[in-house]
C-alpha cells in the first residue's frame, strides 16, 4: 500500500461507477443517491483518500498559500516574525511557503519568480539589504497581492509593515542626553539599508531637538553591522582624541561587540561611555552590563502582514493605496545606560 | 491589468485556437507550426503568462513540495537546520512549506494532516517533546515518503538524522572528570524527551567508565529546560549540603541560568563549580565565562535531511529499510571549564 495515492479515478474504478459520481458523492451533490454516496464515503475513507487541496485551489484559481521571502532566517526577529506569520495564517486557512533570499538580489528575484509559477496566492517580502532595483517586485505586484514588512523600499507602492525606526532611534539617542552624555556615537549601515538610514534620521533629530552640534567622526558606517564589526569600530572610536561618551548601534550584535571591546580596554560602562543596541535580542540579557536596546514586536509585525495580505487576497481592490503600518517599540533601559549614581 | 491572471485559455481565446494549441506550443509539442508557435511564445511573453507549477504537479501526482514540521522556529539550532533545508530543497527544484507544532501535539497531527491533504511529495518532522503516540505519525508514513530529523522516536519505522547526543554527552561529561571534577550533576528533561534521555545515558555510562558513583541528588529534571529553570535548578543544586563541582546541562539556555546564579552566589566557575552546555548558540559565546558546549551541526543535519528525502521520493522502495543517520557532533572548551591554575 505505501506511497499509493487514492485518487478518485481509483475509487470510481472499484465501485465502477464515474469520476465525476465519485467527486459528486464525496461533496454531496444532490444529484447522487445517497446509496452511492454512503457507498463511496466508506471506500473513500477505508483507502485513505484525501482531496488534494492543490488541485482545489487550482480549480478556483487560488492556492491558498502565502508565499514569504525573507533575507536570513536565522535572525531572531525574523524568526520571530515567521512564527507570527505562521500562526496567523494557519488559524485563517492559508499555508506558507517560507524561502531565504540570503541577502542576494539574485536569489531574491528568483526566489520571487518561483513564487509567482507556484501560484501563491500572495506574496510577504523582506527585502535583502542591497535591493536598490525594485523592478523584479512591481512585476510581481503587478500580478498578485504583495506587501513589505521590516526591510521595505518606498519605490514599491504597497502596503509595508514598519517598526517606527525614526522615533525609536530618536527616544534612543534622546534618553542617552537625558542622562547626560553629548558626545554620541552611532554604528549604523551604508547609506542602502532602509532601516538603518530612518534610525539615522532619528539619530540626528534627536541631536538637533537637543542643540548638540553634528560629529561626523562619531558616524561610523560598515556593510554588515555585526557581533565583529561591533568591536572594530568600537576600536577607532576609543582611539579618538575627542572619545564618544555614548554608543549607540542600530543592532544588538554590534552594540554587544562594543561592550566587549570598551571591556577589553576598561572603559566603565556606563559612566564613561554608555551603549544602546536595537532589537532587544536574547542576548542582550545575557551580555554584561545588560544591554538598553529597543523591543520591536516582531508578533505584531507578523501579525499585521498576515491580515492585510488575507485582505488583499480576498478582497481584491482595482486601485488598492499602499498604506503605512508602523509598530510601535518600546524602549528597555537596562544596565548599559543606567549611571551607578 | 492588476491581479489578472493570464490563462492558457485567456491567451487561446486572444489568438483564436483552442487551449490545447496554446499548451503544445508553450511546451514545444511537434504537432504545431512553428509560426503558430512564436505566436502563441510572444504572446504569453506580452501578457506575462506563467505556467502553474502546482497544477503541472497535480497532473503528475507530484507538487515537488517538501513538508516541514518542526517543534519551534524560534530557536537557534531549529532555524540552522531550516535554512540548510530550505537551501538545499531549492538547488534540487523543490519549494519548501514550514509549519510549527509549537510543541503541542493536538497541532502537530494536524498540520501532519494538512501536509498530506496539500499533497506534499514528503515530509520532515521533527517531533514534540510530548509526542508518545505515534500514529498519526505512522499513518503519515503510509501515504508519503516522511524523514525524522533532531527529535525523533524509535517507534516510527523511517530513516531517522540525528545528531550523537549520547556520545557527545560521553565526551562532555569526560571532559569534566579529566579537569578532576568528581560530583558532576546533570539538567536535564523529564524521560518522555528522547534527546534529553540520550544524553542523560551519555552522562551515565562516563561516570561508569571512571567508576564515579551515580548521585540521585545531582540528576535534575524539568519540564522546559530553560534560562530560568536553570537558575532555579542550580539554585537547588547549591542548596545541597554535598554541593557539586561541575553542572552539565542538556541546553546551552539552563547552562546560561546556572552561570548566572553561581555568579550571584559567588561560586568560582570553573574552579568551584564548571559548566558545560550543549548545542553552541550565539549566547554561549556572550555570556562571562564564555561557555563550554557542544556544537551540532545544524547544516550538515539540514543537508542529510533533504538528501534523504529526495531520494525516497525520486527513488521509492516497496521496503525501505529504517536507517539512523548520526551527525557527528564537537566538544568546544571554553572558559566555564578552563581551570586557572
Amino acid at each position: 500500500m505505501k506511497k499509493e495515492v487514492t485518487t478518485l479515478k481509483k475509487i470510481a474504478q472499484l465501485l465502477e461507477v464515474s469520476t465525476s459520481t465519485v467527486s459528486r458523492a464525496l461533496n454531496n451533490h444532490p444529484d447522487i443517491s445517497e446509496e452511492t454516496a454512503i457507498k463511496v464515503k466508506k471506500l473513500a475513507k477505508k483507502l485513505n483518500y484525501m482531496p488534494n487541496i492543490f488541485a482545489k485551489g487550482f480549480r478556483q484559481h487560488r492556492t491558498n498559500i502565502i508565499g514569504v521571502i525573507v533575507p536570513n532566517i536565522l535572525s531572531y526577529f525574523t524568526s520571530s516574525i515567521l512564527k507570527e506569520i505562521l500562526l496567523q495564517a494557519e488559524t485563517k486557512g492559508y499555508r506558507v511557503i517560507i524561502s531565504e533570499s540570503n541577502n542576494d538580489i539574485k536569489k531574491e528575484k528568483e526566489m520571487l519568480h518561483t513564487m509567482l509559477q507556484f501560484g501563491v496566492d500572495g506574496i510577504l517580502m523582506s527585502l535583502t539589504k542591497h535591493t536598490v532595483d525594485v523592478e523584479p517586485i512591481l512585476y510581481a505586484l503587478n500580478q498578485k497581492p504583495l506587501i513589505l514588512f521590516d526591510k521595505v523600499s518606498r519605490k514599491v507602492p504597497c502596503t509595508q509593515i514598519i517598526i517606527n525606526g525614526e522615533e525609536a532611534a530618536f527616544n534612543a539617542v534622546e534618553h542617552l542626553i537625558n542622562i547626560g552624555k553629548k558626545r554620541i556615537a552611532i554604528l549604523k549601515e551604508f547609506e542602502q539599508s532602509y532601516n538603518s538610514e530612518k534610525r539615522f534620521q532619528g539619530y540626528l533629530r534627536a541631536l538637533k531637538t537637543n542643540n548638540i552640534p553634528v560629529d561626523e567622526k562619531l558616524i561610523l558606517s560598515t556593510d554588515d553591522i555585526s557581533l565583529k564589526k561591533g568591536r572594530r569600530l568600537t576600536s577607532q572610536l576609543i582611539s579618538l582624541k575627542d572619545k564618544p561618551d555614548a554608543i549607540f548601534s542600530i543592532t544588538d550584535a554590534a552594540a554587544i561587540g562594543a561592550i566587549q571591546t570598551l571591556k577589553k580596554f576598561n572603559f566603565k560602562i556606563p559612566d564613561e561611555i554608555a551603549v544602546i543596541g536595537f532589537s532587544n535580542s536574547l542576548s542582550s540579557t545575557i551580555v554584561e552590563p545588560k544591554l538598553t536596546t529597543i523591543d520591536q514586536p516582531g508578533n505584531r509585525i507578523g501579525e499585521m502582514a498576515v491580515k492585510y495580505i488575507i485582505e488583499e487576497i480576498e478582497e481584491p481592490k482595482e486601485n488598492s493605496t499602499s498604506k503605512t503600518i508602523e509598530i510601535k517599540t518600546n524602549l528597555i533601559i537596562r544596565d548599559s545606560t543606567l549611571l551607578s549614581i
